[in-house]
C-alpha cells in the first residue's frame, strides 16, 4: 500500500523491521462480538441500539486490512470477521496479526488493564482481572525482542495498598521506583488521564506530599488524583530516570476518561520541559492527538522532548495520512519515533504498524515527487523514526 | 460536482434528500446590498471601507454556485447578484434555493434572530425586530417536512419578563419548557455563545439558583449570563428532554459573538457528557469549529453525544473538504449528522447542502479509489449520515 | 515551482513582489555551522549529539531551495551548505537570499535579538549584543525600500533604565512612543512571548501602574512579565497608534519562549479585539501557527483584524500549503497579508517568499481547476494578498 513508484531505498526503509517503543499487552483469549467491540472503541461502553462500533474509521480498518490475515476477504461483515476469529482461536490470531506488524522490538507497558488510561470508567473496572499478553509473550508471538515500560502510576498503586504510614508511602515510592527502573528501558506516566498536564511543574515541598499521603493512606484503593502526590511521583520517577539514563513516557490527547481533552493537551508540558532541560531526561510525548502540532513544536524547541501519534493512527485509520502529514510540519526527524499504541487486541497493532508505513510512504512519496526531499534524505529518515530514534533513545 | 467514477449507488446515496436537522428561518423581504453583506458574514459590521465580505469564502462560495439558480453566469460581480436577488424578489429567491438544497425536512430553530448566538452585540441587536421564514414556511419553501427546535434561552427570557418573584421564576422556566417541548423535536442552547462551554457541570443547589432569579428579575431585558441561571436552565431542559427522549443541541465553537473562541470548543463539555451519560439524553455538537476533531472524539467515547459542522461549510466553503476529512478521523458513522447552520440568507442552505454532498463525496471516493472502503459500506454511511441517523436521534 | 497549468495572469500577481510587513534584521557576519544551526532552530539549544538541526523541515529546505542561490546543487549535505556560506561572506549571501525573495518593501522589527520573543532563554540572551542589519541596510540588501516597526516593549526596557521614579516611568513610556512612533509604520508587541495573550484587556487603572512601576524600578534588567505594566504599555502603545493611524503587530502562536502554547492563542485575543473595535486601530496577528484557524476567524468577525502566517511558511517548509489551505478556510481575503518572518538569517526571508508563493499557488490551482474561483478573481486576491492589503493597512 505504498506509492507505487518509490524508489527501491525508500521502500526498503518503509518496510523495514520497526521498533515499537510503546503499546500494551493483548488479550490471551477469544472474544465474543460485544467484547471485541468493546476493545475497538475508546470509551468504554457498547454502541448504542441499532448500531456498531465497527461502524467507525477502526472498524472499518479490521475488516479492510485484518480480514485478509484471517484468510477472509476484505470488507467482510463484522459477525463473519468475530467468528473466524473465534475459529482461529486467540493465540493463532495474535501470532497472526502481531507478526504481520513487522516489529522487530516491543516496549511494553505491563500495568494491568485496570491501570490503562481509562481506568475511572465503571466499563473499564470490570477489565480489571482480564488476562494480557505479558511483554515476553507479545515479543514471541510477534517474533521481536520485548521490553518492559514501568508505569509509574502502578508502583504508586502498590505501594500505597502497603504502607502504613505517610513517610513509608514516600519511602515506598523512591525505592519501588528505582527496583522497576532496573530492569526496565522506560518509565511511563498517565498524569494526563488522572489529573491533566497542567500540574504546577515544581516539585513539592515534602510537607505537602506528608499531609496529601495521609490523605491518601485512608482510602488506597481510589485511583490517584491528587495533585500533589501525582507530582511527586512525577518527579521521584524523573530522579530514577536521571540516574538511570531512561526516558519518561507522558500519555497525552486523546484516548484516556479522565478531564476534558484540553488539560490532556501536551503544550500544557512547555513550562515543565523547560525545567527539566538541565536533567536531560528524554521525555517521550505519546498519542497527542488533536494537539499533535503542539507535541511537534515541543519537541523541536527541546532538546531532550520526542513525540509519536501512536494510537491516533490505527484509530483514525483511513484518515491517519493527514495525522502524520500535520506532525511533520514541526517535529525535528531525529525526534520523532514509531509506536502502535497497541492496547486490547492485536489489530490495533497491526493496523499501527500498517498506517504508519503508509502515511509516512505518502509523506515521502509527495515530498519526492515535488523535489523537495532527496530519496536518499527520505529514506534514511525513514529509517531514523522507524527504528533508529528509538534504538538511541531507550539504548537498545 | 462530485468524483466522475463514484459507484452509482454512493452517488445516490449522496443525492438523496437530507435531513437538515438544525436551521434558521431567512429573511423574508428583499435585501439592500448592505443587508445582504452583513448577512453573509458572521461579525454583524461592515467590512472595512474599500473592502467587501463577498471576498471571503462563502461570499466567493455565492457567486459560483448560487448565481446560477438565479439565471446568472457563475462568478457573477457582487453587484449583479444582490440586483438579480431583488428583481426576483425575496420569495422566489428563497424557494429556488432552498427547494435547490434537496432537503426532505427542516428542524428550525425558531428563535427570533435577537437571540441569536451572536445576540450581544449592538449590530445584531439592530436585527431584532426583523422578519423570517417560520418554520411551517422554511418547509413550504423547500418543499420539505418542517418541525421546531426550542431555544431555550428564549424561553428563559420570556419567562423572567413576565415573573413577579424569583419563585414564579423557577415554577416559570420548568413550566414553558414543557409546554413548547411538547410541541417541538428537540432543544437547543446557546450557553457557549452566552457563558462559554466551561460551566460548572453540575446541577446548581435551589439555593443559588433563587438568590441568581433575583439578581436576574431586577433587569431582565439584558442577555442572560449569569452562570447558575444557565445551568439552570439547561438541567432543567435536561429534565424535559429525559422525560419526553427529545435530544439537546448544543451550539459550539465559531459562529457566535460571546466569550472567546477557546471557551466554546465542545471538549470542555467532556465532565457534563460524563454526567449525563445515565439518563441518555442525546448531546449533539453543533459547528464545533475549529475544534471538530474534539467534537469527534467526544462522539466516539460518549454513546449519547453527536456531531456536525453545520455551519463550518458553507463559511469555509472551497475548503471545507478538509474540515469534513477531519470530522470523519475519528467520528463514528452512526453519530454524524447534516444540517446546514442555515441563516439569515437561503444562499447559507444551499451552500450548505451543497459542500456537505461535495465534501462527503471527495472523502468516499478517496477511500474507494484507496481500496480502505468498500462502495456498500460507502453508500450505506452515506445514507446514515445524510438522514438516518437524524431520523433515529429526532424520531422522525 | 507554481501549478504548471495556472493562468498567466495569476501567475504573474504571484510573482509580482510583495510587501514582507514583518521581518527583522539577520546577521551581518560569517556564521560557523553551529551558530547557524542555532539560528535555524526556534528553541535556542544545539541539537542533541549526534543530531543536526538540518534534519528539520527548515533544514531540509534551506538544502533544498538555498544551495542553488549559493551555486550549489539541490540537497547539497548542511557542511558543504554551511562552507560555501562562509566562502561567499555573509554580505554577498544576504544579498542573494533578500533579492531572491522577490519583495518590494520590508516592513521591519528593529528590536536587538535580545528582546526578540525567544529572550527569556538563556542561549538567546548570548546573542544580546550580535550584529543584525538595520532596516536601511535589509532594504538595500534586498534591493527594496524598508520601514521601521517599533517593538513596544524595547521602548519600555529603554525607559526602565533611566526612570528614577514611577512617575517617570509613565510619562516616558507615553513620550518615547510618541517620539519613535513618528518615524514608524506600526507598532508590535511581543505581549504573547513575555506573559500570554490571556492577560485583562481591560485598561489598568493609574494607582495599579505605579505600583507596578515602583516594583519594577528596583530592577529594571529583567525581562518585563508584570501583566500590569505590560497592559499599561499596550493601552498607552493603542493609544499612540489611534492618533496616528498606526497599526499594532501581535506576535502569537509559535516561535517566542515564554508561557505554555496554549496562552499564546490570538482566540484569547477575542474580548480585546472587541473592546478596540470602536477605535479603529487595526490590529494585525503574527505568525498564529498552530492556531491560525482561530485567527483567521478573529479577521473574519472584527473589520480591524488582520491576519497573517508569517515564520509559521519557512518552519513548515514542504507541508507548509496546508497551513495556507486552512488560513483561507474563514479568513476574509482583504484581511490576509503576507510575511516572512524573516528571523536571524536571510534563509528565512527567501523561504518565507518561495513557500508563500508556492502554496498560495496551489491553493488558486485548486481552486481554479474546480471551477470554485474565477481567473480574475484568483488574480486579483493573490495581489491583494501579496502587497495591496499591506499597502492599505501601512498606507504605504
Amino acid at each position: 500500500m505504498l506509492p507505487v513508484d518509490l524508489p527501491g531505498t525508500v521502500r526498503d526503509a518503509l518496510l523495514a523491521p520497526l521498533v515499537d517503543h510503546h503499546c500494551h499487552g493483548v488479550r490471551r483469549d477469544d472474544l465474543s462480538r460485544a467484547e471485541f467491540e468493546l476493545l475497538i472503541n475508546d470509551g468504554g461502553s457498547p454502541a448504542p441500539p441499532g448500531t456498531t462500533h465497527f461502524d467507525a474509521p477502526l472498524g472499518v480498518a479490521v475488516r479492510r486490512w485484518c480480514a485478509p490475515l484471517l484468510d477472509l476477504e476484505p470488507h467482510t461483515p463484522p459477525a463473519v470477521y468475530v467468528s473466524r476469529r473465534e475459529e482461529l482461536g486467540a493465540p493463532e490470531v495474535n501470532r497472526r496479526l502481531l507478526a504481520g506488524a513487522g516489529v522487530v522490538a516491543f516496549l511494553v507497558d505491563t500495568a494491568p488493564a485496570s491501570m490503562s488510561p481509562a481506568d475511572m470508567s465503571p466499563a473499564d473496572m470490570s477489565r480489571a482481572d482480564i488476562d494480557l499478553l505479558t511483554a515476553t509473550e507479545m515479543g514471541r508471538h510477534g517474533g521481536a525482542a520485548a521490553d518492559e515500560l514501568v508505569r509509574i502510576e502502578q508502583i504508586e498503586r502498590d505501594v500505597a495498598e502497603d504502607a502504613p504510614l505517610a513517610v513509608d508511602y514516600l519511602d515506598g515510592v523512591g525505592e519501588q521506583l528505582t527496583a522497576r527502573a532496573a530492569r526496565a528501558v522506560g518509565l511511563k506516566t498517565v498524569i494526563a488521564s488522572l489529573y491533566g498536564l497542567d500540574f504546577d511543574p515544581a516539585r513539592p515541598t515534602r510537607g505537602a506530599v506528608i499531609a496529601a499521603a495521609n490523605r491518601r493512606l485512608a482510602d488506597p484503593k481510589q485511583p490517584l488524583t491528587d495533585e500533589v502526590l501525582l507530582r511527586h511521583l512525577l518527579w521521584s520517577a524523573i530522579d530514577v530516570a536521571r540516574e538511570r539514563g531512561l526516558p519518561v513516557q507522558f500519555h497525552t490527547g486523546f484516548g484516556g476518561s479522565g478531564p476534558d481533552l484540553h488539560r490532556t493537551d501536551p503544550g500544557r508540558l512547555g513550562a515543565f520541559a523547560r525545567m527539566l532541560q538541565p536533567a536531560g531526561v528524554p521525555l517521550i510525548l505519546l498519542h497527542c492527538y488533536p494537539y499533535h502540532r503542539q507535541a511537534a513544536y515541543l519537541a523541536g524547541v527541546h532538546p531532550h522532548v520526542y513525540v509519536d501519534v501512536g494510537l491516533a493512527l490505527p484509530h483514525t485509520a483511513a484518515a491517519s495520512a493527514r495525522v502524520v502529514e500535520e506532525l511533520l510540519e514541526l517535529a525535528p526527524f531525529h525526534k520523532l519515533l514509531f509506536s502502535s499504541g497497541c492496547h486490547g487486541v492485536a489489530e490495533t497493532c497491526y493496523l499501527g504498524a500498517l498506517y504508519y508505513r503508509q502515511a509516512l510512504g505518502a509523506a515521502l512519496g509527495s515530498r519526492l515527487a515535488a523535489g523537495e526531499w532527496s530519496a536518499a534524505d527520505a529514506a534514511r529518515i525513514a529509517h531514523m523514526i522507524g527504528s533508529g530514534n528509538a534504538r538511541r533513545v531507550y539504548r537498545l
